[in-house]
C-alpha cells in the first residue's frame, strides 16, 4: 500500500473454442492482476479477423463497465493488459495492448517488462524509416516482430527470430488474426503462466490468480525462451530459444505477486511465510507479539510469529475504501495520509514489545510513520523486521527499483536506518536466504537489486530513469 | 464483504474553535466511517450561520473530490452523513445530512438508527398542514424538534422535549446556526462518541475510528439519552433524558463496527477474539488449521486458534479492488462473483481438516459458495463457525436484518444448515455467551434479533420492510 | 445571447389518456423551452400514484439521456421545468419541480413567475412549525395549497382557496396523484396554454412552441386567474379567481419568448416585425443597410427594413458551436468572447452605412462590442436601434431586470449611452408603441420595467435581489 | 443541420514569436473550424521540442475544458484539427493531429483531404516492414515524409518529395521541433490560408473564419502545391509543386464553409447570395415570400429575394439547443426529430405561396419533411429552389458525397424528385452557373460530384466507401 516499488505490468490472453464473450473474461483477468498494474489497461478482441479495443487511463472498474464492455464483439481470441507507467506526459499514448496492422494484417501485443536494448533498436528502424507512436519498448517488439515477419512463413518464425534481436526481460502475449502467441524471455525474469478452459480452450496470465478468477485450471508456466502458439490445432511450442534455466525475479515472491499464486509452482503465500521464518532465524528477537504492516507484510509475520514461538496479533485496520486519489489533508490539521488510511488497534500493542514485519523498506519515510504509529499506540518496544535484503542496486528488468540516490540502504548503514525509523532494532532477511524462500520453483533467481549482481549484462544505453527523457527531448 | 446484514448509517459532527476547511475534516471522519453505509453521503458545513451542503450517491471518494470540497466554505461547525438504504426510486431525496430551515434558522440533521413510532408521527404533523420531501425517519424529527421549539427556548430544549414523542433508535447529530448538538436515545442502541481536537474543539462520530482519523483523542460515549450541546462556550450536557443503562446492539461488536473502534470502553477487535475464543469451548473441533472469512472473519478465527491450540492460517485472498458496481459475469463462464473477489490459497488447506470462522449466516447462499471453494481447494474436512446465534427475528432499530422469511435459520435447524452449506460441522455461539463478547463495556445489550426478545415494545405499525411502500402508494 | 435579462423559468405538463412513456414527451417540451432556464431542469412521472424524478443542474439535454429518460416509469401524467436561477450555492435544492407528499398524497409544482409576498406567508408557516427545505417560492405555494387541502374536498379547491392568499407572478402546473392541473395568477403576468393530443389527452405548455414539439395542438391559453383541471373526465375550468383582463409581460414579445410561439393569439415573430417598423417611423435614417444583432434582433431588423425601404442583409456569422462554459481567453491574445461567439462578414458592412437593431441595452458593454465589431469590419456609420424603450425600473414578477444601479439607462441620456457605446445615433422605440406591438393579443400589458408603474403594489418586502440574501442568514 | 454531406477535417496551426498559451488559440481556432468535423478533434503543443498532446471523441468544448487545456503546457508552436468522421470501432485511433517520432525526432501532423492512391503506398511501406496504427491517408502521409526525411535535409525538403508521391486532396499543417510548415496539394481541393499576429508569428487555418476568432490578420491563402514554412527566420515558401490554377472544390462555398469566411478572395457569404441570384434568374416563380432552411440556406434565400424582388421571411425557428446525441422520439407518439429541430413560424406562411431555399437534396427525406412542415402550417404552394446543381457522382477528394445508389438525383428526374418531396415546383442551379458563384476567386473549381469530371483521374483502387472496409478485413 506504502510501497514505492511498483511492478509495470500485467498480461492476459484467451484463445476460446467457440466465440463468445471473451472480453468479459479477459476483464476479470485483468481485475485479478490489477496488483500489477494501476495507471491504465486495455482488451482487445479478434472477431474473425476484426480486431475492435477499449483502453483508458485508471483502474479495469473504473475504465471498463457494462457499457464499453458490451460494445466490444464477441470472439475467439483476445488480449489484455494492466500498466503501471506512465510517461508524464498528459497522453494515452503508451496504454497497452498496442494494436497496429502490418503486412500481414492485424497484430496486438500486451508486454510485461524491460528491454536493455530498445534504444539501439529504435534507432536501427528509425534508419530505416521506422515511425513511432509511443516511447514503450512494446513498439520496438512490434517492428523486430515486423521486420522478420517479412522474412518468414508465420508470426511464431517471425517471433522466434525476433527474439535473437531484443534483450531484457519480456513476458508476451501476442494476438494476430488466427492465433494466441505467449513468451517469455530466455532469462524467464517475469512469469507467464498457462490454464486451459472447459472448452478445451487456452488462457495465458502473469499469475494463476488471474485463472482461478475465471474457473480455468492451472496447465504449467511459460518456460525461458519458450513460444506457445494457440490456434485451432490446440497448443504448440517452440523451444529453440529455451537454454537456460532461468533467472526469476525474486522480488515477485516477496512483494509482486499475489499471495494465492503459484509461480514456477511455488506458492508466493508460502514463500512469504518461509521469509518470515527465515528472518525469526536470522534476527530473533524477545517479544510479546509480531504484527505486520498490511497487506504485504501479514504473510512474513505469521511465518515469523511460527518459526519465534511469539503470538500473532492483528495490530492495523486498513481503510477499505481507499481510492488511488486520495485528496490531500489541509495544513494546521492533525491528520496525515498514512493515518487515514492505516489505523492501530491500541489494545494489541499498548504496553507490548512489539515485532513489526513489512516486506521492504524503500526510503524509510513510511516505515517511520508506521512506527511512530506503534509507538503512539503505547508499545514499549518496537523492532521492525524486514522480509527481503536491503535494496543497493537498481533493476532494469521491469520494475521501478530505482536509482540509489533513492534507496535509504545507498545511503545508511542498517543500524541508521533503525534510527531513521525510530526502531529499537532492525533485522533485514540475507541476501543467501532470499533466494531460498521459493525453494520448490524450479528457476534460478534474480536478486540484482539486492545484489547488485544481473544475470545478464546491462549495456551503457541503460542509464537508469533517464529513458523516456531521451526519448522525448 | 458478502453479507447481506447492513448497518444503516454513520454520522460524524465538528466543532471547531476557529474557522478552518472543517469540510475536510469531515470527509476524512465519513471515510473511516464508510463501512456503516456505502449509498449516499453528504457533507454540510456551517459558515457563521450559512449552510452549503453538497450530497450524492455514491462512497465518499466518489461523491467527494477535490473540487467538490473546495467549493464548500471554510466554517466553525460542520455535519456529515453516510448511508446505506435507497428507496429502489431513482431519486436523491432520502440522502442526509437533511437541511431545513424554520422558524428559528437553519437545521441540519444526520441520524443513524430507526424510528419506531415514525408512521404515526408523520400521520400527526401531515394533519397539522406539514409537508415531506423525503420518506425518511429524519424528516419525522425535524418536525418533532420544529415543533418544540416554538415552545421552548433553545434547540436543546426543543430536543429534550422532541425525545419525549420520537421512539426507537437514533444517534443524532444535529447542528443550528451556532451549536452542534449530539443526542443519542435513552435505550443506546447505536453508538457515538466524543473527541477533542488540538485547539480545544470538539468531534462526535459514529466510532472512534473517525476521531483516529483526524487526530482527534476520544473522550467519552455519549450517554443514552444524553443530549450534548457544544458552542462557544464548551461542551454541556442535559441529562434528563438519561434513565436507562443502555441496551446497545451487540451485532455492532459482532459484525458491523470497524475493528480498531472502541465503543462504549469495549475494544470492537477483542470483542471478535472473544467470541472466536467463546466458540472454540462451545464448539470444539480436531482440526489441523483455523482461517477466517475476510475480513470480518479474521478476528474470531484468531480467537479461535488461540483458544483451541489449532495453527492460525491465512486461506482466503480478497481482491483488493472490488468496486461496488461489478459487472455480471457472463453466461456460460465458470465465473462466479463470490470466485471472483475471494480465491483460496490452495497450498494452505489442501489436505487439511479446516475450521472455517465466518461471522454470520444470513441465507446461507454465500457461505455454501465459500464451503466449496476449500473443499475444491482440497480440504478433507470444513468445520464451519460462526461467531454470533442464528438470526431468527427482525430488527426494528436500523439495521437491515429482515423479515423470517429471508433468515435461513427461522427455516432449517442447524444441522440442516450445515448439511444446506456444505459444511462436514457447524457450529454457532450462543445467545448466552454473544452478549458477553464485550463485558468491560458499561452498557447492556440488544439481541433481539438473536432471541425475539427486544429492549421496547414494538408497535402494530412496524411491518418491517413494508415502510417505503407504504408511503409510495 | 449577449443579453443580460433572462426569463427565469418554463413549465410543462401532460395528460394522457393511456400510459405511456410521458417523460419523453415532457423532455421534447422542455426541450422547446430551454431558452426559458438553463440553469436547472426536471421531470416527475405518475405511475398510478407513484411520483418518480430525475433533476439536476444543466441544460436539458445534459441533465437527461436515454439511460435516466429510461429509468422513469411510463404514466399517464407527468410535469417538467427548465429554470434560470441559482442561488450561488453549491446546492440543488432549488431545482424544480419539487415533489411533496403531504395529508392526501404526493403532489408535485413547476412555477414560472415570482410571488411578492413570498417571505409573509413564509413567515406565517413558520410560526406555525413548517420547515422549508429551499429558498424558492414554490415551496410557499405548497403550503398554502396544503394549509387549504386540509379544508376543502380537493386539490383544485384547495388551489382555489390558497390563490386569495399568495400574491404576484404565477404560472403553475400541478400534479396529484389523479390529476394535472394548471393555473395562471389573476394578472396573467407570465404565458401558459394549453394544446390537445391525438389520444384526447392534454399538454400545458409555457409556450406554444412546446405543443409543436410534440405535435400537440394549442387548444387555447389558461386565462388570467383560471384554474384548469385535467383528468378522467378531461378538462374542466374554475373561473372564481378570473376577474381582470390581465397584464402580460410585454419584454416576452420583445425578447424571452420564442419567435414560432403564439401567446394570447398573437404571434412572438410578428411581434418583433412590428417593433421594427415602429422604431424605423419612431427613428428614421439614412442608410445602406439594415442589420440585427442574432439571433434576438434579426426580426426586429426585418421588420426595420420592410418599414425604412432599407435592404435587409446578414451581417454577423453566430458561431452555433457555442457551449455554456465557454473558456475565458488567456490574457495577452487579441481574442474576446464577443468575437469568438460573433464574426462580422465584412463584405456586407465594409464602406456602408448600417442601421444595426438589437432587442435591448442592458449594462451596454456587449453593445460597445458589437459597436466596435461593425466598424473595425469598415462601417462608415453605425446606428443603433432598440426595439424596446430603456430599463429604468426593476421587475418583480419573474425576470431579472435588476436593480437600478446595474441598467445604463438609469445613469445616462440617450445620447450619452449613444457614445459610450460608440454608435452615431442610437433609438429607442417609445413605451408608447412598445404596447402596441402585439395589438391582436387579448390582453393587457406590464411594461414596468420601462415605466416604474406596476399593476400591482410590490409591497416594502421587496428589496430587490435580497431575497436569497435575508433567507440564508 | 440535416444535410448529409459532410466535409472530413479543419486543421489549425499557430506559430508565435514567444511561448505563450498557444493551446488556447488552438481551441478558439478549433471552435470557429467546428462545423468542418464534429466527430473528434485535437490538439498538440511544442515545448521547445517536447511535444504534449490532448485528443479525443466530441466536440471541441466536448473534448477541452479549462483542466484539459491547462494541462498543455505553453510553447510557440501548436497544432489543432477537427475531424468528421470514424471508423465505426470503438477506438479512437484515427483522431488528429497524429504525434509521431521519427529518426529526426518528432513530427505532428493535421490532414483535410483524401488521398487516392494512399492504398498503394500503405502497402509499398508495409513491404519494407512498416506499422500503421491507424486506417487514415494521414499515416501514410507520414511514412511519406519519414521515407524522404532520410535522403533530404529538412523536414520541408523532405515534404516537397513526398508530394511527388502522394496524390489527390491534402491540405496540410505539420509541426516539427522547431517549424511550423503548411502545404496544399497542387490542385488545392481544400482550402488553407494564412494569418499574421501581432507579435509577428503566423497562423494557418483552413477558413479565415479561425483567424478572426483569435484575433489574428487574413494575410493570403496557400497556393496550390505550396509548402509554408515558418520558423525563428519567418515565412518562407517553396512553389516548385505550384504547377497549376488549382481546382477548389465548389461546395465548399455553397455549403461547407461558413459564410464570414474569404475563401481565394472570395466571400462565402457573398458566393451564396450569387448562387441565390442565379437560381431567380434560372427559375423565377410567382410567389408571396421567399424563406430559407436554416442555417445553410438563409443566404441563397436572401439572393433570391433580392433578385427576384419577393419579399424576404423568415419562416423557420431552429432550435438553438440541439445537441448530438439526440433521443429518439418514442413510437406512438407524434415526434419526429425534424418537428424537434425546427419549427415553422405559421403566420408568416400561411396562405401564402412560398418559395423555399435551400442549399442541396440528398437522400430527398428531410425536404419531404420540411416542405411538409411548410405546407402544414398552411402554405397554398410550396416552389424548392436548390442553390447547387444535383449530385449525381461520388466526391474522392476529401467529403462524403457518396456512391451513386444514395443519391436521389442519380435515380429519379427533377419532376420526380419534386413529386417525391411534395413540391409544387423544383429547381437546381445549373452547371453552368455554380462555378460562377465566386468569380472573384483566384483558382478554377472542381465539381465533380455534380457533373461526374474529376481535375485528376482517379485510380480504380478507389471504390467509394470500401476503404475501411478493406484495411480491417
Amino acid at each position: 500500500m506504502f510501497n514505492c516499488i511498483r511492478e509495470e505490468c500485467g498480461v492476459f490472453g484467451i484463445y476460446s473454442n467457440t466465440p463468445t464473450t471473451v472480453a468479459n473474461s479477459v476483464f476479470y483477468g485483468l481485475y485479478a492482476l490489477q496488483h500489477r498494474g494501476q495507471e491504465s489497461c486495455g482488451i482487445v478482441v479478434n472477431d474473425r479477423g476484426v480486431f475492435s479495443y477499449h483502453k483508458g487511463l485508471g483502474l479495469v472498474n473504473e475504465v471498463f463497465d457494462a457499457e464499453s464492455l458490451g460494445k466490444l464483439p464477441q470472439g475467439k481470441i483476445a488480449l489484455g493488459h494492466v500498466r503501471y507507467s506512465t510517461t508524464g506526459n498528459i497522453t494515452a499514448s503508451n496504454t497497452q495492448p498496442i494494436v497496429v496492422r502490418h503486412i500481414k494484417g492485424p497484430m496486438a501485443i500486451a508486454h510485461n517488462g524491460n528491454l536493455i536494448n530498445a534504444l539501439t533498436l529504435r534507432r536501427e528502424y528509425e534508419l530505416k524509416g521506422a515511425i513511432f507512436h509511443s516511447t514503450s519498448d512494446t513498439e520496438v517488439i512490434s517492428y523486430a516482430i515486423t521486420e522478420a515477419r517479412l522474412e518468414t512463413g508465420s508470426i511464431e518464425k517471425a517471433l522466434e527470430k525476433a527474439m535473437g534481436k531484443i534483450r531484457g526481460a519480456y513476458s508476451l502475449v501476442i494476438m494476430s488474426a488466427k492465433k494466441l502467441i505467449a513468451a517469455r524471455d530466455p532469462d524467464g525474469f517475469r512469469p507467464l503462466c498457462i490454464g486451459t478452459l472447459p472448452d478445451g480452450g487456452y488462457v495465458v496470465a502473469s499469475e494463476s490468480c488471474a485463472l482461478d478468477s475465471i474457473g480455468a485450471d492451472y496447465l504449467r508456466d511459460v518456460k525461458p525462451g519458450e513460444i506457445v502458439v494457440i490456434n485451432e490445432n490446440g497448443l504448440n511450442s517452440i523451444e529453440t530459444n529455451c537454454r537456460k534455466k532461468g533467472t526469476m525475479c525474486v522480488f515477485e515472491y516477496v512483494y509482486f505477486a499475489r499471495p494465492d499464486s503459484v509461480i514456477n509452482g511455488a506458492s508466493v503465500h508460502g514463500a512469504r511465510l518461509r521469509a518470515g521464518e527465515f528472518l525469526a532465524k536470522e534476527h530473533p528477537v524477545d517479544a510479546d507479539i509480531v504484527i505486520g504492516v498490511p497487506d504485504s507484510g501479514l504473510d512474513a509475520a505469521l511465518g515469523f510469529a511460527h518459526a519465534s514461538g511469539i503470538p500473532y496479533g492483528v495490530g492495523f485496520i486498513k481503510n477499505r475504501y481507499v481510492g488511488r486519489t486520495f485528496i490531500q489533508p489541509a495544513q494546521g490539521m492533525r491528520e496525515d495520509s498514512v493515518k487515514i488510511k492505516l489505523n492501530v488497534i491500541k489494545k494489541v500493542v499498548e504496553g507490548k514489545r512489539v515485532v513489526l514485519v513489512d516486506d521492504s523498506i524503500v526510503r524509510g519515510t513510511t516505515s517511520g510513520r508506521i512506527v511512530a504509529l506503534i509507538r503512539n499506540a503505547g508499545a514499549k518496544e518496537v523492532h521492525m523486521r524486514i522480509s527481503s535484503p536491503p535494496f543497493i542496486s537498481p533493476c532494469y528488468f521491469g520494475t521501478d527499483i530505482d536509482s540509489k540516490d533513492k534507496l535509504i540502504a545507498c545511503k545508511m548503514t542498517v543500524p541508521e536506518i533503525a534510527k531513521h525509523i525510530g526502531a529499537d532494532t532492525l533485522g533485514y532477511l540475507s541476501a543467501e536466504n532470499v533466494v531460498r524462500i521459493a525453494e520448490e520453483a524450479d528457476t534460478g533467481f534474480c536478486s540484482g537489486c539486492f545484489t547488485g549482481k544481473y544475470p545478464i549484462e546491462v549495456p551503457d544505453e541503460m542509464p537508469k530513469d533517464k529513458f523516456e527523457q531521451k526519448l522525448i527531448e
